[in-house]
């Protein structure tokens, strides 16, 4: 049985807040996110854009720099206040995890803390970031796919037993996991929240570390539904890798695109409240034909092999080892 | 009992095709029908802009024509074949009714057969018109409301029986109607079709002849609910006179702004099958509380109360006549 | 080039109105269309069942009978009047079709002209059935699908150009068609009406006569979803073959299920209006990865090779002729 | 200006968690909220039904009791651990507010602290109670709006200001307010939470202590179409006295019902996400005409001047103080 019991630690982690993606085509990039998913332009400078969803309230959820290799720079952590960074860099400090203080790194933000994580990535902490203007009532301006805030991250680790662990330490819960379907039931991938809603960071087993999608909140599955008749219309239905359709596990409508670079982006909308103190995780097989797709649908291969790197210490990708399991659902090529 | 006996004349009109309403300031009117609303535009002279839905394959369905007086200029209905407008000719001229050729008197036209009806109405029969490129699959340019396409001209009329019966000598068949409440059921509005849909035409009884609105079809009810949040966030929120509901008549979800010279424009959808040979018409008596809004909103006086002039003969507006019938659904102010 | 020339025959086809199949469990059947999909059922007999959409003011459009081998025993198709039946038989013996009158052979229903036509599947042509209450507007009684009327039969044929020369003589106009890549440009799919839609008939390149699909309408999108969600939480996830998804011929937002006999039931929406005298068809050629899912998604080979059988005049499944063309669209096992 | 500084007490609640009604005919009751709104029955007993969402998993979220007068038996709020009961016992001890103990008061709770709270309205705070199946993914069994779960409370309350002092104390943070448009700007309306949506607690001026209405999540805007559809359909029209529509305040698309009894339920989705640390009220005056339905609309007078009485210390109606703010928002009658 998987120990789910939910540790609180002395910091307290608010949401996943932003990510920074190094993209090989700035301009490529910003005609995928900006014409076609409508995401807002909060700042462009020559190598960087910052974007937003309608309803953000901080100055960016996504940022966008030009570089030589496609790969995650960061992923984003905001934390209740600002004495917590203090605390969680006690905490990697104790794990023998690179901890380094930023200061004005991105527009927007002043300090933050960068950490190399257990499983490998770089993850940022911080409290501050600008405020900006909400657009949630500004229909008037809505375009594209309608994305109202990020929602959370999921990454491709080798060992999701022990990235499981680690998250726990931060305070994670759990609301859903999937076992092997042999009978030693190892855990396969695990669904993890700060937010009480389903998560803010989901585990899958693969080869990694490697990030495997950044989910985006959108309020109907119209919007999901339009994003694909838009991006078919614009010649781009290539980059509609799977869905719509709606997930077994988390019970979400979901859609999944791949961006120029092949960074993969969920809209995902319909979610449900995970806050009650006694809630109890669900539990699936990993061969259960209705947990990736609840209505049957078998996946394509690429979704579950195909992950972007993540940039490591020295600026280059970080190392991979591969999946410590090899069962996987089934698969279409 | 209303006879509504189907009577196929020797011309064949297929639909109501388009409209032109002439504005007392262009610009304006361009804000609300291309920008708000979304129409595209197929030409635009100095004078006139030429719009169309995104489904539309004729040059256009509402013309916009710059002028000292808000009124409707004429309506118009596409006939099956260039023959039926000789035989329109010979009908009207057989009712007393004058009569005009006109060539290239609007863009995309050639010869076009204008009439005064007996309703007093100007009503344009056209066979040909320049064909567009139909933009239903260019998802990729929708903007505003989706607007579809013209589904139907709705007018009101001082004397509802007098002009139901000469629309059934035009062909026109009846899905549904509205009679008094008091004992002799006297007709008080009437919904006519030759598209087999509920209505190319629907009369109500009021102070006419006046342009009651034009309805526009769109695909689904969340394109209704975006436009009232588009308006709104626009601070357009007074364009909103009626709606969003669904009608008991019709059983269409529906929308009624209100142009900046107070043209009525109705967005519409959820339409039925009329096309069967044994079609029965629907009775309504007009204090049915489901009758006008199914869920029993009552109207805003308004909407009993305004209409738009129609141009007379002499470019005027038309001259009015009371309404024959005192009766009315209940209403707010 | 496709000759789509328009051919007014003397005889009024109104629509496309019912099928009966022959089903080999009827309860299993009932469990299938009325409290999975929600049919209505008008009558039930100890053999056969009569259903029908929620709008529909027909008995039925679709007639379940219990028998020893699933197959379609016939489609049916409603006239303007009963005196094109009489045409219609003419014609039919012209043609050197068999052709057989029927008196009171479904509930419902009195007269009825049966031919096999020469494409070898048995079809019923009628004017009169008995009407019944439209429940269009009985949202308290709306269940499972909210299915509003039967839309279109599609059907497998061995020789879509002599089948598509046939349908011409019987009055049907094209509104899309889809051609082979090769040079020769030949006729592999089209989609034909009577009504003013995309189709009461789609004829497809493939071994025939089969019956491919019913299609059925209904009113949003959602419709569709919620049928992926109920089935799946029935356990009836393998009932949903394909889709949701939005086809570029015809632009309608679809998904097919396959019934207990492996029927195919298309769940269909968002039409456009075809009813103007110069309609022009599109043309697709069958490699267009656009043509049968808009999105791009890749349809299941089941989709391109099972059809169900149809009867025969013997009563057996009329014989197979193999497909003419070997092209087809790419397709996943 | 308002000060919305954040306390955090001593004791966490963690959410609007259910409320008791006293209805005079629970048949009828049982008739709105089961057969027409299609809440799910927990536990039927002869005087009492235990309802729940179909993604609850507690054991019931409304409690529907007979009784001789309808009145809000208690409001529930559920607490983050067991010892924060005591906690709060202490607190309103403190305060000078009736406190009392009780045990298996419900079916599927054990202990559970009520209170008088200084508004006057009867308070339960509960930590345990029964788990049970949640019907999130059970599709199959969905009927009516397809309600998720219970979202939150509205109260009439004499003088918001000092409820809105007390409501502080309790932790809770405040999303978006309401004050008059006179020069001194008071506090007219406020929206108060824990879980990180708009709200648990609605305030707003009114005679009162008195229930305004109860707030159940659905998950689309078609959920609240269709209901409305569903309730006209069936008779029921007259139960639908708001809405449908957007407000300003918590951009949520709404519906208001009435029960047998009076009492108001709304119908809500589209919230948007309150829980970052420096979260930032939103400030509305009252004669904001996009302040109550962004769109405009303006809502009746019933709105503003019915609510329901609440049970006091001595099981009658508690009494009513009037409204200490003379000032409100345009209605119509």
């Amino acid at each position: 049985m998987l120990d789910t019991t939910w540790i609180q630690p002395p910091f307290d982690i608010v949401r996943a807040a932003h990510a920074e993606l190094i993209v090989t085509d700035l301009q490529r990039a910003k005609e995928f996110y900006v014409h076609l998913l409508g995401l807002v332009v909060s700042e462009e400078r020559q190598n960087v854009i910052y974007l937003r969803g309608y309803e953000e309230r901080l100055h960016h959820s996504l940022a966008l720099r030009q570089g030589p290799v496609a790969m995650l720079d960061h992923l984003a952590f905001r934390v209740a206040s600002p004495e917590h960074l203090v605390l969680l860099a006690r905490f990697y400090e104790q794990q023998g995890c690179p901890v380094r203080w930023v200061q004005n790194e991105e527009e927007g933000m002043e300090q933050a803390l960068r950490v190399q994580d257990p499983c490998g990535f770089i993850v940022e902490f911080f409290y501050f970031m600008q405020p900006v203007e909400s657009l949630l009532r500004r229909y008037d301006l809505y375009r594209g796919s309608h994305i109202q805030r990020i929602d959370h991250f999921n990454l491709h680790v080798p060992d999701v037993q022990s990235a499981f662990d680690y998250y726990k330490q931060l305070g994670f819960r759990c609301s859903e996991y999937t076992v092997t379907s042999s009978p030693d039931k190892q855990l396969w991938a695990a669904w993890l929240y700060r937010k009480p809603t389903i998560h803010d960071v989901a585990l899958t087993n693969g080869t990694g570390p490697r990030l495997h999608h950044l989910g985006f909140w959108v309020s109907e599955a119209q919007d999901i539904l339009h994003t694909c008749d838009r991006f078919a219309a614009a010649g781009q239905n290539m980059a509609i890798e799977r869905g719509p359709g709606r997930h077994g596990v988390s019970n979400a409508f979901f859609l999944y695109l791949r961006d120029p670079d092949d960074f993969r982006i969920e809209l995902y909308t319909c979610d449900y409240f995970t806050g009650d103190p006694d809630f109890e995780p669900m539990r699936w097989t990993v061969d259960d034909p209705r947990r990736g797709t609840f209505w049957g649908h078998i996946a394509p291969v690429s979704w579950f092999e195909e992950s972007s790197l993540v940039k490591g210490l020295d600026g280059k990708p970080a190392q991979l080892q591969l999946a410590s399991l090899k069962e996987r659902p089934m698969t279409v090529i």
